[in-house]
């Protein structure tokens, strides 16, 4: 079973605030996909490859629990986890640190394995199966 | 309890779509948020106003559902409910039709009424209970 | 020569604020572009079957003047002017006004007439000429 | 004269791409923005520290020329230049060019250093000055 840890740092950016602010929510998915782009391009995997050759990874949930805002400027630091063996699907598990080490957002997400002509699940595919392995 | 339901109907925009066709899925947040903007205004409140009376009412967790993508000009319907009595906290859920009336996605969010000045929770305030059951 | 108005009023979303409290400038592009898609629609073309139909439209330049702000929630008056006679190129103006009727912002765009195949410039098709001179 | 040249790299995040297949043009304002944010911290000063400081920095306007598209994964280059030397105004100019070295896009920015507090122009504060002529 695949168990690496991924660790992204990136920085808020002033767009990304709101007038309370704090980071607008609706930002965490994004910190989630470019985090996992480059997951996949830490195992040798482009995500803008994988679409041209027809496989494509929607996220079908996603579920966040933000437990203290981060603002302009913060760093951030973002660790994803694979959990448990990809199927038709995959899911990830993510934490958001700031620079005190406080754990401030967690979330999980399932995307599926879309075929890019039929717009069907299917399996993970091998290409995506070797690179978790290697 | 309260039990109204309240339906917002809106278009997709054209900057919400991705190069896979659909409706990214980080614009769903800013969906249900003006949402229950308009569902609060449906209830005489305005929280443009409640903000600069020093009640905020920051997301804590937001877990969704997608079912079936929207696409680029999309007629959406949103149907919102206030699910139990507010306490600190105020929780709704959220269903996205499309026009064939399938149901899209599904949603949940806890929002928590958090004080201007002291950035703490604090109990659902009178008003807000006055403008549920009136 | 098309000289029609088009005007189209909406609300200024949460998630567009910032924190100095204003909207932050890059959602004004967005502004104009569903202004521009709700005045196709007015003159009975719908951009999503344009699209379909092969025929894409992407900004070629975009100037703005940020006279006064906008603020979470105000009621925006957009005003769209087609400036000139289309040819591979079209060109709009944009004035947003607030509910006192200030102008607060004034900008322009050119548009291309791209072919969705050959992602070439192409003349403005027959409908939309058609479409601007019903 | 202030005449030093920034450049700054990053990536096309997914999120910035639309149904074209192209980033959608509403990004380029944010990409400016954090440009000019990593600018300032390479001359020794914070944007979040001079907004805490009461000096805000809104754009007043921008004009993009879009030469050509970025994809979403394309790696960027901004070159950021000071324009003249700042009043109650600084002017910047850009250019984003792709991996070949082809110059995409070009824009110009005023903004306006502002009193946080009486929210009104006034001369670019001396410590920003000094950070230019360091």
């Amino acid at each position: 079973m695949y168990k690496k840890k991924f660790i992204y740092h990136f920085r808020v950016r002033y767009v990304e605030s709101d007038q309370m602010g704090f980071v607008h929510h609706s930002n965490y998915a994004t910190y989630f996909e470019f985090g996992r782009i480059e997951w996949l391009r830490s195992v040798g995997l482009s995500y803008a490859t994988l679409e041209k050759q027809g496989i494509l990874l929607p996220v079908l949930s996603l579920s966040t629990e933000f437990k203290r805002p981060f603002h302009f400027d913060d760093e951030v630091r973002l660790e994803i986890c694979v959990d448990g063996d990809p199927t038709v699907f995959i899911d990830f598990s993510y934490e958001l640190y700031n620079v005190e080490n406080v754990l401030c957002t967690t979330a999980k997400t399932r995307l599926g394995f879309v075929d890019g002509k039929t717009r069907k699940l299917m399996r993970c595919p091998e290409i995506f199966m070797e690179a978790l392995n290697r």
